[in-house]
């Protein structure tokens, strides 16, 4: 009987559990016992796979972070800089169902890193990953203070995220994408390649 | 001998008693047992004070906002507005201790926002505020596209923060700085006052 429950589950499957749970009830709500009966295995199920709640934690924030960098490194690199930005950045909003659960389980494990060094050394990895890949696109296009408008970017859009979670109203998907375009547009501003975006936005 | 604990304690001191278990550990550490016993008081002295824990954070997150608009609403207007817009907004930056507590904890009850109605309708207002008060800067000095711009130099300090707590490392206060200048000569950007740091920023 308890074998069949430990072959019934993955470490994947509890992970998605994981993060049903903190989607609809934050990261305080994931105990190991909800997590396990959101999956509907046992309690021993959960801690065959993961020996401590952090560890747990810690395999789920990777596993939504994989998943993330996957869908940013699919975006188009070629054209339009401002367009290909837009794109990337855009995945890291919650603009519909899926992305607002995303945003929110993302910032809640943001918020758990301060006190959590497990979950602060793979947010660090992946806030570097980030800035890596966006200053890569910025330098690209001989944008000034490349390195740090990366971070600004960044920055920007998980500012905007974690104001948009808990005031919806105030910050609509249009809206949203709208403040990302106007981000762009200045983070642009003096690179090679002058994008359309900056051209409206100085009219 | 439970007047006496009654009167030993006030909502006052228990909003800074869960602010600093939540500064230490997360509001997740902030139960009422926690918050009881940071205070020094009994269990039923915070139960005095309020009927529910979401009344007690609600209380709390209240507090912190009003200490941190206080100190927003006290910077100096006059003069170079980028001065006083960095002025305003590195008061929310993780830029010594008692912000970087500050940060964790504002941080903590935005994601908690998202479950909770309560602090969901601070938030909301504490934003609108916030973003009104730097549209009104922005207006003032003819900024194209002022109220998001507005909206878009909150979201990167609230990001910034986000980002720090967890990884001082990748964002100690000289950078954070350094981007929030940044960040301030492109919002600045366009508008009629051409302030000293976007001059800086072209060059």
């Amino acid at each position: 009987m308890r074998e069949r429950r430990y072959s019934s589950t993955s470490p994947e499957r509890l992970a998605a559990a994981l993060f049903d749970v903190a989607a609809e009830s934050g990261l305080e709500g994931a105990s190991v016992r909800e997590v396990a009966k959101r999956a509907g295995v046992s309690i021993g199920a959960v801690q065959h796979h993961f020996s401590t709640k952090d560890e747990m934690f810690a395999f789920a924030l990777r596993t939504l972070v994989d998943k993330l960098l996957a869908r940013l490194s699919e975006v188009e690199r070629g054209g339009d800089p401002a367009r290909a930005l837009f794109a990337a950045m855009s995945q890291l909003l919650p603009l519909d169902e899926a992305r607002s659960r995303e945003a929110h389980v993302m910032a809640a494990f943001a918020v758990r890193a301060a006190t959590s060094p497990s979950l602060a050394e793979i947010r660090r990895k992946t806030l570097f990953t980030i800035r890596t890949g966006l200053s890569a696109v910025l330098i690209g296009i001989g944008t000034p203070e490349a390195e740090t408008r990366a971070a600004l970017l960044l920055a920007t859009v998980d500012g905007l995220a974690l104001d948009a979670i808990g005031s919806p109203a105030l910050y609509p998907p249009e809206y949203l994408e709208h403040a990302l375009d106007i981000q762009i547009g200045m983070i642009l501003q003096g690179a090679d390649v002058v994008p359309s975006s900056s051209i409206e936005l100085a009219s």
